[in-house]
């Protein structure tokens, strides 16, 4: 069933996930019914995306332990892996110094940076290390992830060097379109767009 | 035709801007099939996107700046409003210094924390606020609009006395499910989540 779920799907899976642990924990069992009144969506959806990780018990619904399981196992989260961030500026290194990364699985092991003064130093207790031997320091760090931090103007050729030392998959804050070749994935946070959006529906 | 377009109609509308922004300055006129091919989407949808905001031209297509300047209208960039970042952490400082919520029309004037040595001090030119008195501080300050970036057990309290004092909408950076009054308006940006999404798709 694994290829069926969309990516409009997974992305529903940590809100899920937050909302399931955000309850009390004397609740044992939920129904699809009342996550989807909870969330504000409808109850078909819930209860087609819970499907592909669940089944729930008719009258009883789900038990929620096992679901919040079952939908991180769907995630990937008990796939450990390792992850980057790549500029060290004020963004980077927020990203950091953030501890919900651990709670899906990912470790962020490092940071990188081309500035001269922050090669070699720690940032929340995170290395930061150059751009140069690149290739051998992500295989070292054992990184095939990377969230990008760099200003808009550097991030495709950055991005470029990332793809070609291994890494596999962007995280990009950039407001730009990377070109990216077939094989790699990209999903896109653009901030200020989102704030724009926001803005539109007030 | 304003309240035809879904929320996901418009969070395709910063993606044609930045590509058509992103162009060579002689590209003077471009079709909806050469935008389509470009960001790896539909034809279809992006001509029913574009209808929503201008007139393309038999054989010719969009008059590129034209059409710029019709989809920022279309996300009400012309309509100046005042934001505030709400928490002057890592995340909140990173967004103070970021310089491209201009580009729609955004500004970021003040931020607000709790933290005695922080407030009256500024961020990267923005002065740091306090949270007492809030609601005449953001009435003097013209702010509707909230980026809320505190640590995610503050985020529900933070988000209520937001509400409160006259706040209308908030891009949330907390991973949680916000609980907030009919009319106003939340969307969330969960780092992490995207980035587990992102290692799903690997």
């Amino acid at each position: 069933m694994k290829n069926e779920m969309t990516v409009t799907a997974l992305q529903r899976l940590p809100v899920y996930i937050n909302y399931l642990k955000s309850l009390d924990e004397d609740v044992k069992y939920i129904s699809s019914g009342a996550i989807a009144r909870a969330l504000g969506m409808g109850e078909v959806l819930v209860r087609k995306d819970l499907a592909f990780t669940s089944q729930g018990r008719t009258r009883v619904g789900y038990m929620r332990g096992e679901l919040i399981s079952a939908l991180e196992k769907r995630l990937g989260c008990n796939d450990v892996k390792n992850a980057a961030i790549v500029g060290a500026g004020g963004l980077g290194s927020a990203l950091l110094a953030y501890g919900g990364f651990v709670n899906y699985g990912i470790n962020i092991v490092a940071a990188y940076d081309n500035d001269a003064a922050k090669i070699g130093t720690q940032i929340a207790g995170k290395p930061v290390c150059g751009m140069d031997d690149l290739q051998k320091s992500l295989e070292e760090n054992n990184v095939t992830l990377a969230v990008l931090c760099v200003p808009a103007k550097y991030a495709q050729q950055v991005a470029d060097k990332l793809l070609s030392c291994g890494i596999k998959a962007i995280l990009n804050f950039a407001p730009v379109l990377l070109q990216v070749p077939q094989g790699a994935v990209v999903r896109n946070i653009d901030v200020a767009a989102n704030l724009a959006v926001l803005r539109s529906l007030m």
